[in-house]
């Protein structure tokens, strides 16, 4: 694969994080790792490309700035839970708030790295992250719809987003199912549903 | 106050930052500004420093390091809470976990600086922070004595240290005792006491 004509800025020293990856997906794994363990003012596009064993002339061949790169993870944790909260059309809101927040808590808990503690990072404020701040509303918006008011809805949302900080500083965590059970019973409650 | 002789390494640019306060005070509050608005990596002494007014050694007389710093800036918001937890005994567990609630929230919601915005920073996970680190799972285990169990009292922990989120990201957001209204009576029905 590294000789394919395709594989453009890819000579590649060591073996492959994620077997099946592309150069992309790989780039994104590394950045998210050293992201969320060293931080990600301490990550440069250097170390990046070193842990993905390519050049860093190669990393910008894929991703234009850091900026591009946190931004991409960000959207990943919040675009999957959007989509499935415009797929629940058909049930009463209190079943699709159930669903919502057991999907949101699945894909917070499951995903490889815990890039959620990036939210509060204070350049998520700026122009590369407007994308990723609107989409965020956006689901903020549908578990206030769900909830039927905007308080119930943010705590219910800020609730959701406690399994990050959970994931992080709580050892013996429940398993994920437990989880989804738990917080979406404590969302049930929180508006009054159940 | 500028010429007593205990004002060490304070000869002073402009105005008072806050009237009142002590030259080590005013170095907490400019940190907390910055560090909440531009970040902890992205702040220096030296700015730091240049925003209060005095030289970077002066800075150096009233703390050893950056660390130390932030170090001061979260224990203080996480031990008024736990002082107020620790005054809670007569009440009962329902009582006290209401109590506690509000509290926590008005603490979080009425410092001048959102300095929680900065509990997710990975440096948090060395050294100079441990004191702080233990004393937030000393927070975290009174919520989960009150809340009778291991996981509602974490997500009730989650519920109430969303408010930090909550007053960056949510514009208009409900007033202070509002929110502790509304923080307090999800977190009973979380636990199941209302």
């Amino acid at each position: 694969m590294s000789s394919a004509p395709s594989s453009v800025g890819r000579p590649r020293s060591g073996s492959r994080r994620l077997p099946s990856a592309s150069a992309r997906e790989e780039i994104l794994d590394a950045a998210a790792e050293l992201f969320a363990q060293r931080g990600y003012a301490a990550t440069s596009t250097r170390l990046i490309a070193e842990r993905v064993g390519i050049r860093q002339a190669s990393l910008y061949y894929h991703f234009d700035t850091k900026e591009q790169i946190l931004a991409e993870l960000l959207e990943a944790t919040v675009r999957p839970s959007l989509a499935h909260a415009a797929s629940l059309g058909d049930l009463s809101p209190a079943h699709a708030l159930e669903s919502l927040v057991r999907f949101d808590v699945g894909v917070l808990l499951t995903a490889r790295w815990n890039i959620g503690i990036l939210y509060a990072l204070p350049e998520i404020a700026t122009e590369p992250f407007t994308r990723f701040r609107r989409e965020r509303d956006e689901l903020r918006g549908a578990y206030r719809r769900l909830a039927g008011a905007d308080v119930p809805g943010d705590l219910v949302f800020g609730l959701v987003e406690s399994v990050i900080g959970m994931r992080r500083d709580v050892p013996d965590l429940p398993p994920v199912p437990s989880m989804q059970d738990t917080v979406a019973a404590a969302a049930l409650r929180i508006t009054g549903a159940r």
